[in-house]
């Protein structure tokens, strides 16, 4: 048989005789001629077929079954004929004299046309139907972006000599935040989902010094908003022998320069997801200290945040339209926070105890990574424990990890499908979720 | 600062001032001098430095505080000196006039020693101290030739177009096989951990046509075996557009031969794990049927397998010894296994409907790897449901997959921890499972 070409390949065989296949994913009739639009995983191609009635019946007759009924939209065909440079066709060229062959008939319409540019259901039938309607290019191709993004992700730590880990999502005490763990029944036993792989990562730094991993987190986030998801997917980052936390800033600009690059490489998703803008990553990303920033916006922005443990939403935003005006980047790292809003790994500022070797890095208006350098020591983690009135008990699998040496060490971890929001500019994180989780849905 | 120089490079730096970092792994006193071994992710490192006695105090008297008690092993040291040749020192060079800096104090001598070529502790210890554990480098490599595997596996993959995925954990029906999932309270209804991603990826195969996925899959196996875990990581694949399972058959030999060069690619994990055994991967892997491999054993082998509506282990072991002494080959694909033990997505053989299209890759005497043709047709969904007397209800959300046009599809599933076990003969999964999770274990 016939191998069969990608539609978006179709320019460089014209004058030759090739199939494709795909979905039918367009029909638009006119007087003379039908033009079928095929859709594959590369992209579109346009088949062009004399209509009905207008050609004699035969193997060339449009494949139609000889003259039968139109194949519905989102049939699964495959045509073979010639292709034909051509002016109107998507990419120049469109394939003429096809003989059509269903491969697998659909047993109902789609929920929406997948065909019109823009997509015409609102989120939630959207969500109900997705295996289907995920088959509309632009929202197909958001999914790409995310896995280009992974790509690149990847691609920076591995150059770095990052090695991969898969860890426990099944984990014996809720620790790290006690709320908003899904509990789960482990043999008659309690047991969680992990929130994280937060402890695992930093274990593993005792064994490969530098690790990643791409994989689920769990969050029992009993809130209904656009921003909330009860699984999403954490690209999370660990190394050792640092410094302090500059040194996993660093390491963090050329990963997400790299999720962008992976982005860039593939021109056809700028195409087909409008809202599509990607930054530039500043060699350097600018950095302000927590303590300066409130100060900045206590003098500049009309309000006065100072005090406050935390940045207000309005506080980032404000910031980041700073770093705009200032630096002109879209990114911007914010170091030392309080040490009270950390997590109790969070290595304190050897210079002043009350601010954190963490940052959190802000990217159009809103946090997008939090990072910073953990504590090493054994007895810090003991005294961090006793200082917040926590049994160190439940923790004793964790401890042990610096029991036995451990370098100075931090990381990251960035939202994939928060990421991928601010990216293409969705309203709601679950645009760019694939079979989002929340506090309602389950399903598909 | 001096920048850091892995121990896998002191040989280049011969002559060279360097600094190299890592974990004191072994210390060994001689009468004239203190042999220092540093291992970090690279590997180890040998430093020379004068017995304490033997040299003037100073900044060059080894590091030791000036003279203090020696370090402990695990302790975080960086340590400068001259690299020199020196045939007795792993690669080749070693150490001299070490200027050496604890960054971090152990507060616990590790459980057992860790510079011992082999492991001297039994699995449950191993296991109860695994971040420690996990240090020595036989044990350590075992999971770099797991992450050299997956990376392959993607590269494989990568390389025909398929898109990764990562699908939902939490699932509203415990479809695939009723018993044997983990239950959890998904703010207050029921819902169960994926015992696989197979409905997902099919369901992408509508949208991206070949996709894979990594990632963590659940079974709440009540056995205590060699080969049970309530975790491991699935490398997951399915594509569309095939003509059978033997498009599929094809994809998964050049993805096993991915996996096995880049573990290949990595010399030192050969050196570190002595039981690595990498196989051959045949440019065409034998296949032989169902039925004609229950006749060749019942021809030969000295006992009758017909009638069963499976292979047995006994089986399995014999196939793959006839497929080394027939075909010099470490792989065997059985196809053709009949229908009734399949799962009902699987794809009839037209010609034979008892048998199915799909197959089991065996590897050294089991099987590694279950994959085959899918289902694509609506009707056949609902038929196949209504032949096992299940209600098509629960599979609501998989159906309406089908109903929009599915083209012929197939995919395989590889355990990377099984896969782990096999090339480092390993004779618990546990040994080569990153914190496994199991019927009495949930920690660390």
């Amino acid at each position: 048989m016939i191998s069969r070409v990608l539609a978006a390949d179709l320019p460089k065989h014209v004058g030759q005789h090739v199939m494709i296949a795909g979905w039918l994913h367009r029909r638009r009739e006119l007087k003379s001629v039908t033009f079928l639009v095929v859709r594959d995983r590369s992209g579109l191609a346009q088949v062009v077929q004399p209509s009905l009635g207008q050609h004699s019946v035969g193997q060339h007759s449009g494949g139609q079954h000889s003259g039968g009924p139109p194949l519905p939209e989102e049939t699964v065909i495959r045509v073979e004929g010639v292709v034909t440079a051509s002016a109107q066709a998507p990419g120049g060229a469109e394939i003429t004299g096809p003989v059509i062959t269903p491969l697998s008939a659909p047993a109902a319409p789609p929920p929406f046309d997948l065909y019109r540019p823009s997509v015409t259901a609102g989120l939630a039938a959207i969500l109900d139907s997705a295996p289907t309607s995920l088959r509309h290019p632009a929202l197909r191709a958001g999914f790409e972006i995310a896995a280009a993004s992974v790509a690149g992700f990847r691609a920076a730590l591995d150059a770095r000599d990052f090695t991969e880990v898969h860890t426990p999502k099944i984990v014996q005490s809720a620790t790290e935040s006690g709320a908003n763990v899904f509990g789960i029944d482990y043999f008659g036993r309690p047991a969680y989902l992990a929130q994280s792989p937060q402890f695992y990562k930093q274990a593993m730094v005792g064994v490969f010094e530098r690790v990643y991993e791409v994989g689920p987190v769990f969050r029992a986030e009993p809130h209904d908003t656009a921003r909330h998801l009860a699984q999403y997917t954490s690209l999370d980052a660990e190394l050792g022998f640092i410094n302090d936390h500059r040194d996993v800033m660093t390491v963090l600009r050329d990963v997400i320069d790299g999720m962008v690059e992976a982005v860039r490489e593939r021109p056809r998703l700028a195409r087909e997801v409008p809202g599509l803008v990607l930054p530039e990553v500043p060699g350097q990303i600018p950095d302000i200290h927590f303590t300066a920033a409130q100060e900045l916006i206590a003098g500049q922005a009309g309000w006065d945040p100072r005090g406050e443990p935390d940045l207000a939403p309005a506080d980032e935003r404000w910031l980041c339209e700073w770093a705009q005006r200032e630096y002109g980047s879209d990114f911007l790292f914010v170091t030392g926070y309080p040490m009270a809003k950390r997590p109790f790994y969070t290595h304190p500022d050897p210079q002043r105890p009350g601010s954190s070797n963490g940052f959190d890095l802000l990217f159009r208006g809103q946090e997008l990574v939090t990072g910073g350098q953990r504590r090493h020591e054994h007895a810090d983690y003991l005294a961090a424990l006793a200082e917040r009135g926590e049994d160190p008990a439940p923790y004793a699998s964790y401890l042990q990890i610096f029991e036995h040496g451990m370098p100075p060490h931090g990381g990251f971890a960035i939202g994939l499908e928060r990421w991928t929001a601010r990216l293409t500019g969705a309203a709601n994180i679950r645009q760019v979720t694939l079979f989002p989780r929340d506090l309602h849905r389950l399903s598909p």
